[in-house]
């Protein structure tokens, strides 16, 4: 086990009813707020009404920006900006998804920021404030909810860059898992491959005695491997996207991956797909993490091994260990498919004319000097390049 | 799975060398603090050195009140109050165990009330500020690191109450395993017991739908179950006792409980024999546990069912449940004598004249109107009288 430092303060008011007190969660915090959400599915769906009326009950002035896109887009982001420094608003209260928050976080930041924001994207520089972000969940998948990590999409650059921050963690999230009922059921899919991700880039790693930690990962990858398929086969099965929503903000808090070498190998590649292609980010990561396994196995049996036996459920000789490794990486393809995920690059509209050029974006080689990814195994460009094809 | 309300901001800086951080971890939150330990271990290991080395460091002054007790007491905790107050203290850094932690955090909220604290521990009434609290572990156990908790001993009435407050969840702790390798290898045991009774409160309920947090919990557990062997066999084993800390922290910090009622009985009815006995917490629960499990299990066979497989390892067959309850039962038993944990009341030299005032304590019955305590099952204080009985 290696050192850590553990800090996840997001306050997480979990279960029925809980967006109708956002307005008295959000009271001791601020007066005036940003009410940031995405394409208007929460007008249809009548949680901006009840949101709405939740902070003019508790006497909370806000504003309002719609139109985040999935991928959020950096335009967005110099609007909302602008728009709080204008309002005065205290506080961004993200009502939606992953996109929908990580376009608050980087409001919040830029509006302490002097220059373009994205420069903070872009340099990796840190941050000394940010306005506070609360959230109302309406997709469990980013686990953007409570951490403290942002996403942002330079549309015009065709770039998609991540940036963490202490500062970005949300002061507190409302999750109530009956909003996800009406969700359309590929994002049960796209949201399901986010959070097992989030959890494979922790797990998958060269760190020994991290016991705790394994099963820490197992456990959430095996909740929502279990409760994947009742959702979907009953989409307001409020037990099991409850497990789901819980599973997603424990896959990304930190908890499962402190003291361990973690890879997001996969991420950066899959980031790479939705910066030019603007696919959903789960249905990229679908497609190249078995690639990717297949890709690495070989660099640290036992932990595939483990993976395969402990959370795929394989049983098998462990003298023949790769036998158990491939089906273990099946099982996983088999399990994306059964939630109507796409298996290729193909699938996806994709075909092999920008792998290169994606290959030497995700280790920097394009920009510059060559920064090669992943914690498992060190991936250079022709390795990515590799994985890509792999997943064709 | 219920609705729940996760909080826990506490930082944890683990690792190698971290207690020698304190100082300038702690800068930004105070220039004066109360240093608060026990009974001088601290010096003889030269913690008490490396600290206050740091504290200096960073241009923190301190003051110190040492001489806390296992079990502490409140008379400590009057006199810490009116030394804060003396002094200007402006946040308390607990070093040591469960005890001291516990102790700083009775002085925390202390210094701003108005009446005696113990009304607070006896009335339940809710505080509105305290001073933070910081902490360099030396004994994995307690989860007061972590948690809003705290327990203390009124020595005068034989009276030991608990109380929670956000208010009393640590800004921070340090907690650097090799810090355990000098501990008595009985702490060791004691510390088990209370970090796997952290999580059976928990774990032990009828609430349904728990998945993730069921193997959250069984994780907890059977990493301690893994690793209390190996720091017992090798006291110097950095890799075991990380597992053990960090497993203390995740069983207390409240996480592995969300959504569950839970349960709490083997706490309340350990309190009432420390208060009177001055026993070790970890012993009372080690003896009380399995008991406990034999009284209520009929009360939900298919949680102990699980608890025996899953945690215990136990196989069988499920047509004949009850064996495999009462061998996992049994197993836990023996896990707790394998690490010189007592079994018996009689072990701890406690014979049965006060079982029944126990009993009476325990469900309030003696103090007035009678407050059936557990989750899982509801006991009465026949039922805990019971309960003391199979314990003997």
């Amino acid at each position: 086990m290696l050192n850590f430092d553990f800090y996840s303060p997001a306050r997480i008011v979990f279960g029925r009813g809980t967006e109708k007190e956002i307005g008295a969660l959000l009271k001791p915090h601020a007066s005036k707020v940003l009410l940031h959400y995405g394409g208007g599915s929460i007008k249809k769906s009548g949680l901006y009404d009840t949101v709405t009326a939740s902070l003019k009950k508790a006497g909370i002035a806000f504003t309002e920006l719609g139109g985040v896109q999935p991928n959020p887009r950096l335009t967005l982001v110099h609007e909302g900006i602008a728009l709080c420094k204008r309002e005065g608003v205290e506080l961004i209260l993200a009502v939606g998804g992953g996109s929908v928050i990580d376009s608050a976080k980087a409001i919040a930041m830029g509006v302490y920021y002097d220059g373009d924001i994205w420069d903070i994207y872009e340099s990796g520089d840190s941050v000394s404030r940010a306005l506070p972000v609360a959230t109302v969940l309406t997709i469990p998948a980013a686990g953007s909810e409570a951490s403290g990590d942002t996403v942002i999409s330079n549309e015009a650059e065709e770039l998609k860059y991540g940036y963490s921050s202490a500062h970005l963690r949300p002061l507190l999230s409302v999750m109530n898992p009956e909003l996800f009922f009406t969700l359309p059921k590929e994002q049960l899919g796209y949201g399901v491959a986010d959070i097992m991700s989030h959890v494979f880039e922790r797990y998958f790693t060269n760190t020994t005695h991290t016991d705790l930690t394994d099963g820490l990962c197992e456990t959430v990858l095996k909740t929502v491997i279990k409760n994947a398929p009742l959702a979907l086969a009953n989409m307001s099965d409020y037990d099991a996207w409850s497990e789901i929503g819980f599973a997603g903000m424990v896959a990304h808090n930190g908890l499962v991956g402190m003291g361990r070498d973690e890879d997001w190998a996969c991420h950066m590649m899959e980031h790479e797909l939705s910066a030019i292609y603007d696919i959903a980010h789960g249905a990229g990561l679908a497609v190249l993490t078995p690639a990717w396994m297949k890709y690495v196995y070989r660099d640290n049996i036992s932990m595939f091994v483990q993976f395969a036996v402990n959370v795929m459920g394989v049983k098998g000789s462990y003298r023949e260990p790769e036998a158990i490794i491939l089906e273990g990486i099946e099982r996983l393809s088999a399990f994306f498919r059964s939630l109507g995920l796409p298996s290729t690059l193909a699938e996806l509209g994709i075909d092999d004319s920008k792998l290169e050029l994606m290959a030497k974006k995700a280790t920097n080689i394009h920009f510059g000097e060559e920064s090669p990814i992943g914690g498992l195994k060190k991936l250079f460009w022709q390795d990515a390049l590799a994985i890509y094809r792999l997943a064709r």
